[in-house]
């Protein structure tokens, strides 16, 4: 028979920018493209400790059904941690453990916005986010940033356009894809307008433990007076992505909205990766295990920058993030960005993400790319970097 | 602030059947409410080693991210078996990995349905899935069923005033609530009429493998010769539901769209449930296993009817299931069924749902509730059932 798919997803298309990552398979290919963490981040030893507890301790809990909510002994631990971080009020607000943070993006989408509504988020951002956003068809408008974060200008007029706007996207700290984090005056403009306009704001921080570089900014949360401020929190960067536990903080009613719509959509997050974030952080040095984290994106940014500023053209600009997973480089004006990318990948087997993939729509003009410094090892860094350098000179001189 | 939610969830609200559902954290509580596998059901000792073995020889593969449409081992191991049942066809088909089968709902309904756009399901049906399918304000039409299952005629009148269908919903096997088994000849009729109204039909599965009297009946899938009939299962009845683990099997076309809207959900679902899923699967005896959930289940749906027959009034009418772990209860027509089962917990502290919960909507008239038998212990059972006997007779004579 002939399907007729939904208007909501009917426009959600694979993309161009497909045709690169899928050279990054090749083993030959050495990758900047990808976006998870260090593999000698992960603290196996403790995993393995703690999963053998469990499964000694109680078998049951881990096997059967819990509640939608989550695991009350991780969200507690979570609302306190948060409380002590000014990003949760225990009066008004509440706190649900989703699969990944990216279900906090789908179910504040989902709970929030009809089609049509106006989303905003920055231009770039994440292409994750924007194609949730995407998939319950709202008016996703892209509104510029700079270095210290999205440009308040920009987004009033976007505003003033756009009565219905029902949510601004934020990535504050080491944003994805553009490594930038928004500075505290920024962000005290951006909570302004929202207030001004009377919108909610959705506050993405899923790297903000992982600061290798100057001081801890508060997040918009911690200002939030008003309950318009829903924050999204991640163990993905912090423990393991492929455990799927990620947190969304929202005042009450918000949050119980959101519950009905994660009770339809997978009834739970796993009990596994709930009790294992639990005791993870409950029973060992959580703080040390992240400034180790630390510790090691600040050598491989580092070491990716040091490599650029040696091997790069100095036509071509990039980010000096601050912590988080990646950079942002940007090619003179008018340069065919998504040719140089191409070449990259199909001549010199260097994998990167063309600019395009994070813009509201992959016909938005972009001269940059991403790069992730996160998965290569230091010396597919030294190594790709070198080679990729030597592709800006012949391309830009 | 004051927040004005989406239409899609302002509709889905907290149900009075809560309050009899609250209850049942009452200790002093019976509960025939849930639907939890019996804790014995749950292969603790086969779990334990193969999660010992999966941190020790392959961590990363647990804690890093992984592809959206699933553990390959796995999917290919679901493929083969599936295969095996007539239920994937390797050229036209494809299988994806999901949070639950409830995820298949969600992902089916959000990449066919546009608002408005109607689907059929069964009256009464599973909760879960009515809720998924009004979180994308489809027009949700019940059809009633008998005991051979959806009523043909009824489903035909509905179609025909609805040309607008997108999808039927059935859970032919055992169904919840029922524990009705849709008849070899009512799902031929189904499927035809699926066909000469050109619609597609989603076939829900999960408790398939716990038939523990009479004989297997040929799923719709297997006699799907369109592409048209999209088939969920899931690990939840007989693994466990703690793991989140289900899968979907349609035309690829149709698996493709449900890749983009899950990517958008939750990325992926968690490695460590898949990899045990797997590995159970793989490396155990998984028939033997099932073998020994038929027997617990049996056991347990044979005393609970034994009990209804030596104490319930014979005004009262039940569905005697062949399988799956609940049964329907009917009061004498023009009951006031809410308050029987309000008294049963309140008075006698025995939960049952009531049967509007099932319904499209809660003000359908119906005299039936669900007991579920898989939860509580024997003593539980004999015990309840008598309570609950007394109650009827001293209601109903």
């Amino acid at each position: 028979m002939n399907y007729s798919f939904s208007e909501k997803v009917s426009h959600l298309q694979a993309s161009a920018i497909r045709e690169i990552l899928k050279f990054t398979s090749d083993p030959e290919v050495i990758s900047f493209a990808a976006g998870n963490p260090a593999p000698e981040a992960f603290p196996i030893d403790e995993v393995r400790r703690i999963s053998a507890k469990l499964f000694e301790e109680e078998p049951i809990n881990v096997l059967q059904y819990g509640i939608t909510e989550g695991y009350t002994p991780l969200r507690d631990l979570m609302k306190e941690r948060m409380l002590a971080q000014g990003n949760f009020k225990p009066d008004s607000e509440d706190l649900i453990i989703t699969s990944g943070a990216q279900q906090v993006m789908e179910l504040a989408c989902k709970s929030l916005c009809n089609p049509g509504d106006t989303l905003i988020a920055e231009a770039p951002s994440f292409i994750g986010s924007l194609n949730a956003f995407k998939s319950y068809n709202v008016n996703l408008v892209g509104v510029p940033m700079d270095d210290d974060g999205m440009d308040p200008a920009a987004l009033e007029a976007t505003l003033k356009a756009n009565p219905n706007t029902k949510l601004i996207y934020l990535i504050p700290n080491f944003q994805n894809p553009t490594g930038r984090t928004t500075t505290l005056g920024r962000r005290r403009e951006l909570y302004a307008l929202a207030q001004k306009y009377n919108t909610m704001i959705l506050e993405d921080n899923p790297y903000g433990d992982l600061r290798f570089a100057g001081e801890d900014v508060p997040s918009i949360k911690s200002m939030d007076t008003d309950g318009r401020v829903i924050y999204a929190g991640s163990f993905s960067k912090v423990l393991a992505p492929g455990i799927r536990v990620g947190y969304g903080i929202a005042p009450k009613e918000v949050i119980q909205k959101m519950v009905v719509c994660k009770q339809v959509s997978d009834v739970q997050s796993n009990n596994f990766g709930q009790m294992l974030a639990y005791h993870f952080v409950h029973d060992t040095d959580f703080d040390a295990h992240l400034a180790g984290l630390r510790a090691i994106y600040k050598q491989k940014a580092e070491r990716m920058m040091r490599g650029m500023e040696a091997h790069f053209s100095d036509k071509i600009a990039f980010t000096r993030p601050q912590g988080g997973l990646f950079l942002w480089c940007t090619l003179p004006d008018g340069s065919d960005m998504m040719g140089f990318c191409k070449r990259a990948v199909a001549e010199k087997k260097i994998a990167v993400v063309p600019g395009s993939a994070f813009m509201v729509s992959e016909d938005d003009v972009t001269y940059s790319f991403r790069m992730n410094y996160s998965t290569p090892t230091d010396e597919a860094i030294d190594r790709g970097v070198e080679i990729l350098g030597g592709l800006t000179r012949e391309m830009f001189g």
